[in-house]
């Protein structure tokens, strides 16, 4: 019943903010190998690494097709085998960010963060529930819709060090993901996320503060750098917040690795002096969870 | 089916941050009644008055009792005559802050918040629904549990100008509060609310804003002025947001009133720029509405 055991003992985390995606797939790749040695070699007990949404693709509705790939355990494509060898050669749990994923079933494309855990297995995956459609006059029009399909589940993961939970960019709109996540004893939500210029200001530090203070737990967002010469300007600024809100760590615009370290007294200590989640009131509203 | 209907026009608001309650009752409410009239010759279009949590009685769990009151629109108590005498005469809608409340029936006590229309009749009450029971080591013990019982249901009030929700301090934490009321067409939440100068600086602008965007509605909390000679430490900054989360207006610590216009075209033009409310995913989480 301690919360200590949400999170069962310090945790050191890696965000990279990998460069805006070049054409180049195999480049991309490469290039997401070369920081995670290094943040290896800076921070070797680094043991969960977190990258950005889209980080081996051009985030372009145009070009989510071309890039997709099957995501079968048994055949590994490209990105799968890639981040499985890293995965396993640095014994860490990686949050691969996310690549486009074809499903040969039913031909629909999807947004999808792959999760590795310290041996290489693909232990899960989370498909964009929430597609980004908006239309801000004067600041930016996207419609994933156009081509990518939304994803049917929630995403509450385990391992050796308790659970955390994975949305993907625009799913952080949504507070119900990450209650989901918490409900189920969650420490961590981690958000592969790509806003951009306009709504990165408006309301990045806002939402990742929010859920984590909602929810006690700590919240990761890993963007892309900015890349002027590419047609989406990601906002930049990946993020670890604690349970209290307060931003452990934070990324300016360009390439650069972020490291914090997890506490399970930061979690403890807060729910027991604000008991949140001993007191909400499941008789006056429904529970996200009850499905 | 236009978000303009949410709320039919715009509507001038003033929140009334008063002194912390003296012990006088009487005169406490004398002093609402001088802010309102001043409010009023401020500006006369005024139409919607917010009052503070526990503005007629100290905020001390060894108080509530004797300063509370019986709440029978047939038989108006002190409280209830004096702000219905002040919502008529002002032609205003007038969330009257808190009081306690002494349930008869079972002789227990509430935090309760009561809402008068322009023609002073009491449309609603709202018992505050999450009692504010923390522990905050070297910060801030308070236990309204040790006095108060809970409310038992969520409020969203009805008028001329649209829907809007009321919650009380501590029932801002709890996000579902403010969804259940945004999900049955509120245009606002409204809280009196006296978080304290530990909660205040962490987290009051952080969940005001919260609960705005995620909603896309307004959020107005209501705050007593810092009082340093009472027992119970006021934040003050009451704050009105609007729905993308930016500041319209927001008080010091001392006693003031703050103005702000809420306009259904900010509503509106958000809700169709990132249109959250049309792409909830009810298959993936439960709606917490779903009672």
């Amino acid at each position: 019943m301690s919360a200590s055991k949400i999170l069962s003992q310090k945790l050191k985390v890696a965000l990279v903010q990998l460069s805006g995606s070049s054409p180049d797939k195999m480049a991309n790749l490469q290039r997401a190998a070369t920081f995670i040695e290094r943040a290896m070699k800076e921070q070797p007990d680094t043991k969960l690494v977190v990258l950005p949404e889209c980080f081996n693709s051009p985030y372009s509705t145009d070009q989510f097709r071309k890039y997709s790939e099957i995501i079968n355990p048994k055949e590994p494509s490209t990105s799968v085998q890639f981040l499985s060898n890293l995965a396993s050669k640095f014994k860490i749990i990686l949050v691969g960010g996310t690549i486009p994923e074809l499903d040969p079933k039913t031909d629909k494309i999807y947004n999808t963060s792959i999760i590795f855990n310290e041996d290489g297995k693909l232990i899960d995956k989370h498909r964009k529930v929430h597609l980004f459609d908006v239309d801000i006059p004067n600041g930016i029009s996207f419609h994933e819709s156009e081509t990518l399909s939304p994803g049917e589940k929630s995403t509450t993961i385990d391992t050796k060090y308790g659970k955390f939970g994975v949305g993907i960019c625009y799913d952080m709109r949504f507070p119900e993901l990450a209650m989901l996540s918490a409900r189920k004893g969650a420490f961590a939500m981690i958000y592969p996320s790509a806003f951009n210029t306009v709504t990165g200001p408006l309301h990045w530090h806002l939402l990742a503060r929010s859920r984590a203070v909602d929810n006690q737990v700590y919240v990761m967002l890993c963007s892309p750098a900015r890349n002027l010469q590419s047609s989406y300007h990601a906002y930049g600024h990946s993020i670890v917040v604690d349970p209290r809100g307060k931003i452990v760590a934070e990324a300016g615009e360009g390439e650069e690795i972020i490291y914090a370290e997890l506490d399970p007294e930061v979690i403890e200590s807060f729910r027991q002096a604000v008991p949140l989640t001993k007191q909400r009131r499941f008789d006056v509203y429904s529970d996200v969870n009850a499905h």
